[in-house]
């Protein structure tokens, strides 16, 4: 937070978090190894961790059992609740502040008549949305990923800071970025449960739990997204409203709702991104056939870790090889693989930095 | 939040919050006065408070002495960091989210070449900014209080939902509302140390702060309000860009920047607000004339509690004395009570509530 000295990275990069308990028996936090736990005798502890991969990472920290967030820490909503969050340096500075022409994310309430509640977004508008008054502009639907919320995006996802250094280049066209919530429930249902797909180790005697639903997971989502909140987008923001100025992507869960609900309506979406939220089946014929015809990108993404280490989030086949084989199919696939980050925000923050250009090409 | 039972409040307005803490000692919080505090064989710690004021309250956790946020509630910046709150039921709805036309809250950037450092601000657009886009409208800034920050009035003070029911209801002109940071140094600038004007008690060997030098604290502020803010708005936003159509209000501390930045500035603006942020001296004649001449509305508040409990943060003299001095010198000026609430966001609510609809007559 600013003015604190922690949370803080070394040059190795490790974590260094300080907190005052003076009546704690134990302190830890969740990221990393702890490499040194020390407590002075005015009570304040301080953790170090082994080195952590560049970018943005959640963390939380346990105080005699107490699962709570950092206080000198910014809160981030993240990992089904209230994190803190370090920031590893990258030697990047494409999601950074820059003297360039600023944006503005807007928050709005809409009422949603399949939810049949108020639901809240944020719109990334371009620095000339306000000035071109005349003109129309593309629609990039961005999805947040399982236990964040629409804030992701526009709070750790730099989603400003991206889009108006990359419109300030011209490498890409200003465009509206909605980003509205990735949970939706009509009055009395029930939420789908999620398993994460992990298989039952041999022996266990847990029963393995079946697959997750993901249509009826998002069937809901669906709805909201073609009947409530695109018609309300177009109606009250000078949008193009055709199929080849709209598109959609999300992060892991988020990924996840663009393959679900993209691919079913190519009819409004002529564009999809899907970072670290599995790959598309290149043996689905029709799947195939209607992405070579109505698709101008599909652009699938991951962090290298989450290649190269054990990861139960990636599920299918292999994104790299299902990308080409798409390609020889005459689909515009583009696989982007983000340098030694993990399942982790800037895996995503480079995701969209490599997608937004793809997008809307004149 | 959203999906949690607590924290909660019962039907005698005590609160009752919950923390899993297995390995801890000793769990209380910092509001109103703990009734029963239980540890379940789980690890489950339950406290209930005293009864509290109707309204929002921060608070904040301490578990074996680490002072921390409340897993379960929603984070607000005040009170110097990041805490948790409760809402206690005030059986009022002029702040909730209505079935009415809903503007927007815009984060923007802007450069200030006062602190030469970016600086954000967030900005209420009133639901037909959009669309009447020929119009201009009429700028209320509005500053939050002593350890919080720009968040404060779009967040925990509900500024959008209380604009767009005023608008609706025909009670407030359309107006944008800038919502900037109360803090601003220059560089290498040392902030002015602000001393709680509490008198030293008697006997006691600490000798007493010298007074808080406000002029001086907040001259930076004013310097980037007058040349940086006020013109970035007006060449960005379709204003009515003169004295007549700005206005200034803040609360606590922003109470205190309206009096300092706003007396000094009466060429700027022609309406003030001093939400519990002290009052304005009759006996100071050439400032009345000013008023008089210059002020179409000098509006000043506080919550029924701070004038009926020990306040050390009210200083000066009787507000209803002075603001009935006022009006018998020919100031408009107005003097609002909260109902049954101390120093806290209900009693701004309620004060923007009163304020917005006098600003601006057509």
């Amino acid at each position: 937070m600013a003015g604190q000295e922690f949370p803080k990275i070394n040059s190795e990069r490790r974590a260094q978090i300080q907190i005052k308990a003076p009546d704690a028996k134990d302190v830890s936090i969740s990221i990393g190894k702890p490499l040194t736990v020390t407590k002075r005798g005015d009570g304040v502890w301080t953790i170090t961790t082994s080195p952590l991969d560049v970018g943005f990472h959640f963390y939380r920290v346990l105080v005699d059992g107490a699962n709570v967030a950092d206080p000198a820490s910014e809160i981030f909503r993240g990992g089904g609740g209230l994190s803190s969050a370090v920031e590893v340096p990258t030697g990047e500075d494409f999601f950074e502040l820059k003297d360039v022409p600023h944006g503005e994310v807007r928050e709005r309430w809409y009422f949603s008549n399949i939810t049949q509640s108020w639901r809240r977004i944020y719109v990334y508008t371009p620095p000339d949305y306000d000035q071109n008054t005349s003109a129309r502009y593309p629609v990039l639907y961005l999805q947040h990923g399982g236990g964040e919320d629409e804030r992701g995006w526009p709070v750790q996802g730099h989603v400003s800071q991206i889009m108006d250094n990359l419109i300030a280049e011209k490498r890409a066209q200003p465009m509206l970025i909605v980003m509205d919530r990735g949970y939706a429930l009509k009055p009395g249902e029930q939420p789908v449960p999620f398993h994460p797909p992990q298989p039952a180790s041999p022996g266990s005697k847990v029963a393995p739990q079946p697959p997750t639903d993901f249509h009826r997971m998002f069937s809901t989502l669906d709805e909201v997204f073609t009947q409530d909140l695109i018609p309300m987008i177009d109606r009250t923001y000078r949008t193009k409203a055709d199929r080849e100025h709209r598109a959609m992507a999300g992060l892991s869960m988020g990924g996840m709702q663009t393959r679900m609900i993209g691919l079913a309506h190519l009819d409004l979406f002529s564009s999809l991104g899907v970072f670290s939220g599995g790959t598309i089946d290149p043996g689905n014929a029709s799947q195939v056939a209607a992405l070579k015809e109505k698709a101008k990108l599909v652009f699938i993404s991951y962090g290298s870790h989450e290649l190269d280490r054990p990861n139960p989030l990636r599920t299918g086949g292999d994104p790299k090889v299902d990308v080409e084989a798409l390609k020889r199919e005459g689909v515009n696939a583009v696989f982007y693989v983000s340098p030694e980050t993990a399942h982790e925000w800037h895996t995503w923050r480079r995701s969209l930095h490599e997608f937004a250009p793809l997008l809307f090409p004149n």
